[in-house]
């Protein structure tokens, strides 16, 4: 298959996460321009229900750590952010208009959720077209309540995930990823051929694995799933979101 | 302030929705590719809980623009492609490993719901860095159930937007964001500083339509979030997002 190419596309496919940087911070203009970037990308009927916390303080860094299940890197990385899904400020916009706001919507949810991946992917993508690495932690949704006390989260807004960012201290392997005709459909959901690509992907990723670690590491994508989808996965985020005014009705 | 730059992050800078196209369609292998690039994003341990549907049937493409809220560009676009939140592949390959499928957890949900954000705003920028424009369709929302049955989307699968991409036909200006002030925040949340932030939005924002309108569109950003979060959205997504197996518990 011959594939259009040009050097951005280059980059997105060469994307891994980074979980090592050197030790020295991202520039404030930096961050303001990634973040800046992020804002570019669409938005769900001009919204914008995305707020950014930078963490600087290294005793904070430190608890959202532990509070990420310890992973070292919230803490050292070059600039730690948190991105939120906020619909704080637009409820303050409605209310100066007379309006009230109308909470606990599904579909408000949904919009916001959604607003910060599309805003916190473009400031990813701008993030590695300057040099740097990611990572993202969604290891902050482990103690939400905790995280929203720390940062002094109002109602209506939730952390979805933090965002490593740094000059990287390690390249990586690009993990590969099911074939592109397991994800694109045509016309219909296409249920019959899953099988046999996830088979296919099965052995793939085994033996990337094994290897990357020579051969101590031997799993495959179906046991990763059946360790994540086949048990209760953070069950506090249902009563964490309804505290703070999500209730999915 | 002086910002890095370069040709991406300029490009990241300039999105704007297209919403007419030129009259020919997106080929094969630049669809792939595009997929492919939304592949490579960061998905949360590695669940890559995304399926996309690509539409050219041009009684769906119809269907699909009529159910959008008549979105004639649904139809018309160079490709239209339905991103799917996808938990069904995971729950089947956990099966295949003997385990089984835990349904309806919140946190699934979100992991779901961000990797198709995160995956659909890579590829987007990929289609973007080879000239197409795009324009997100989250109308399919207005009727999921409908628009689940015409793609025989199964349980565990929903419908999170549409996405039209084609060789534009327009060149819109960039609309204007929030300060990037507003939505970057140090330590801990700022309430304080909205309400100011808010007020010089309102004024730019109804600048950029009076001056595209010429004086037609009398509008500002909160006028358009009372309009928008002011009164109920969609409120059958909770209940036809239970009917698909996501309970929210």
């Amino acid at each position: 298959m011959s594939f259009q190419t040009n050097p951005t596309i280059e980059m997105l496919r060469a994307h891994r996460s980074i979980r090592k940087f050197e030790d020295r911070p991202v520039e404030d203009e930096t961050v303001q321009q990634i973040v800046a970037c992020g804002q570019a990308a669409a938005t769900s009927s001009n919204v914008q229900a995305v707020s950014v916390i930078q963490v600087k303080s290294p005793e904070r860094r430190q608890r959202l750590a532990e509070l990420a299940g310890g992973q070292g890197y919230v803490a050292s990385a070059g600039a730690f952010l948190v991105y939120c899904a906020d619909l704080k400020r637009s409820a303050a916009a409605c209310a100066s208009q007379g309006g009230e706001f109308e909470p606990g919507m599904t579909e408000h949810f949904i919009i916001a959720t959604v607003d910060v991946g599309l805003s916190a992917q473009t400031a990813v993508i701008a993030a590695e077209s300057m040099g740097l690495g990611i990572c993202y932690i969604g290891g902050l949704r482990n103690h939400p309540a905790e995280v929203s006390e720390l940062l002094q989260l109002p109602e209506q807004v939730y952390p979805v995930f933090g965002l490593c960012l740094g000059y990287p201290a390690q390249d990586p392997e690009v993990k590969p990823r099911l074939a592109v005709e397991s994800v694109l459909m045509q016309e219909v959901y296409d249920t019959e051929s899953q099988a046999g690509h996830i088979a296919d992907y099965d052995k793939q990723l085994s033996a990337y694995y094994q290897s990357r670690t020579g051969g101590t590491k031997d799993s495959n994508w179906s046991q990763e799933m059946k360790a994540l989808v086949g048990k209760e996965s953070r069950p506090h985020m249902s009563g964490f979101l309804k505290d703070r005014g999500f209730t999915m009705r």
